[in-house]
This record gives structure tokens, C-alpha cells and sequence, in this order.
């Protein structure tokens, strides 16, 4: 019935261009958007072209704006001093969500993986180069994933970024809170004790 | 973060508006938005708007359809005299899949449910009594979901429909095909076993 009704047809197979979204979800999405009202399904549109125009990357830190430079750049009260380099801007979600860390971001849009045809120039390293070379920055925490690409990203980071004189960190490996030991991989647990503290 | 890009976050609460779309997969689709081309999220704004200009109801069988009249009651080599009553068009979808039913369909747009206030009125039954009346309609499978509300409807749609001197029928209840005894729940046996026909 679908194949008959065109504007039906095309408009799930563009939610099928959403990550994630497979052909049946993409097609009850296209029904949803029929049972909105008029009102509803123009700002729904309207929505989707504002994000396009208005968001871009922040000239400093390379994480999404829509403002000039990003709310977290623009802040005051945060330390400069202290970058934390993630692969995309879902991992600053992540982070900022924890209200822990106070200072900044770098956003390397990617990790390296020669694989997929990520190099090292197609990130946005040559950015965090010269802000650790002009910001008077004091440490690097390089927060990318804790898997293959994730850590030889760290690497390559950590080799160009040690003989700027900067202090260069990575996060904690470890068993997850509230998980059981039972079902922590190998791997984990190692660091894990590798890691392990006084109490 | 998300809650400082005042546009991606609009956009994330109109996906978040689709039906089964819960906050973190509206926030997903929302990124993926902000990784289309320009073309892609005009196309995309686009599909919305004309699906929802486009699509109306069939005025004969009430499903949904982009032209005049649904291209299934435009078939000429359809049976006309056969109507198969469903509760929504993603119904329709599910039998056209199956590729046996050569009869036309009618759709109620919801079923009798006076808890959450759908009462017999609010349904498309009015459309459907004419048809039969004036048609030379034979008989009407009432293949609404076999749920109380699905039962409550057929049995009211049967009632309205017998004196009107046309066969009404209901569709087989059974065991799924492909599915283990084991896994049935007693209703369903129950009835398969009720249902049983010589091999």
C-alpha cells in the first residue's frame, strides 16, 4: 500500500537515512507525522532546516554551536587550563551531564582507524595543537573511547602533544559502578587491578 | 550541552513527538540531521510538508491515500463485493504484504474503547453501514485485532451488519505459524484446539 501512496514511500525512506533507524520504524515514523496537525508537522520541518543553518562548529573547541563561540568556550568561571578531547560532540553530552569536569572540550570530530579512512588530518588535531601552543594550557585529558581506535587515537595524540610541555591524562579503566564482576571482560578487570587503590 | 544549542534541541523534541521515539533516540536523530548535506535536510523538511498536504482519506474506504480515490478501490480487478474492515492503515500494509486478499478493505481509524473515550461515533462505521447498503457488498471479514477492544468492535459491527443481509465473518484464531506450543498462551490454545480441522 505503502509503494502506492508516494508521498508516504519517500517520506520513511528519509527517516530511513537516520542513523539507527531501520525500514519498519522509518515507515511508523511516517505515520506518526500523518496523525500531526498541520501546526505541528510545519514546525517539525522548520526545525530540521534551522538546526542545518543555525549550528556549526565553535572556532575554538570544534564542538557544535549555534552561537558565535560555544557557551562552554564563552564561560569564565570554567579552567581553560585543563582540555578534554573527545571523539564527537555526544561524548561532551556525556561528560557535561556528569558535572564533574570544569575545564574545556576539544572535539576531534573522529577517531584515527586507516580501516574506514580516518587519518590523522581529517580530524581536528591541527586545532588542539595551536590552542595548547597559544592558550597556556596545562593538561590534556584524552577522554576518547577505551577501544582499538579510541586508544591508538590517545597515542598519536599524546606523542605530539608531550613535547609542548603539557601534562597529558587519560580516564580510568575500570569495572563500571553497580556492574558485576561475573560479567566484566578480561581485559577490564586486568586494568582494573592494574589500577587498583588503597581504601 | 545540548541544552545551550537551543536549535538542536527544538529538533530533538519534534522527533521526540513521533510515536515510539523516546529522548536519548530523539537526540540520536537529531545529530544525524546536523550530518546530512544541505540537500539531504531540505528534502528532508520537504518529504514532511508534502506528505502531509498530500495524503487524505480514500472517501470510499477511508485509508489513506495521495490521490482522488485509493488505488485499491480504483482496481477494477479487485472484488468489490468483499470488504475486509481494519482498525488502522498500518493494518492494510500488513494484509497487502500477504498478497492473498483480492477484496477491498475499509478502515475505522481506531476501535471501540470507551475507556480512552472511543465511542462507536468517533469511528469511520457510518461510511461503512452506506457501503454495504448501497454496494452489493456479500460479505465483511471484521479482521480488527484480536484484543478486548478488537472483540468489542467486531461484535458491535456484526450487530449493525446481519440485518443488513450480508455475511459477516471474523478471521481464524490459532496457533502463529512458526511458533512453539510451549510459548501459547491458554486463550490462544484454547481456541486453537476449538478451531481444529481434520488433516
Amino acid at each position: 500500500m505503502a509503494e502506492y501512496i508516494e508521498s508516504l514511500r519517500l517520506l520513511a525512506e528519509r527517516f530511513g537515512r537516520l542513523e539507527g533507524v531501520g525500514k519498519k520504524t522509518a515507515m511508523r515514523m511516517a505515520f506518526s507525522v500523518l496523525a500531526f496537525d498541520e501546526e505541528e508537522a510545519q514546525a517539525f520541518a522548520k526545525a530540521i532546516l534551522d538546526a542545518h543553518e543555525k549550528i556549526h562548529l565553535c572556532p575554538i573547541c570544534q564542538n557544535l554551536t549555534d552561537r558565535e563561540i560555544c557557551s562552554i568556550c564563552a564561560d569564565e568561571e570554567r579552567d581553560h587550563s585543563v582540555i578534554c578531547v573527545l571523539s564527537d560532540p555526544r561524548a561532551v553530552m556525556a561528560m557535561e551531564k556528569v558535572r564533574e569536569f570544569r575545564g574545556v572540550y576539544h572535539v576531534l570530530h573522529g577517531l584515527i582507524s586507516p580501516m574506514n579512512g580516518m587519518t590523522p588530518e581529517k580530524l581536528k588535531i591541527r586545532e588542539l595543537l595551536s590552542r595548547v601552543d597559544e592558550e597556556g594550557v596545562e593538561e590534556v585529558i584524552v577522554a576518547t573511547n577505551p577501544t582499538v581506535e579510541g586508544e591508538a587515537t590517545a597515542m598519536y595524540l599524546s606523542k605530539l602533544l608531550k613535547p609542548l610541555g603539557v601534562r597529558v591524562t587519560r580516564l580510568a579503566y575500570g569495572v563500571p559502578v553497580g556492574a558485576e564482576l561475573e560479567y566484566a571482560d578480561e581485559v577490564t578487570l586486568f586494568r582494573a587491578i592494574e589500577g587498583r587503590r588503597d581504601v
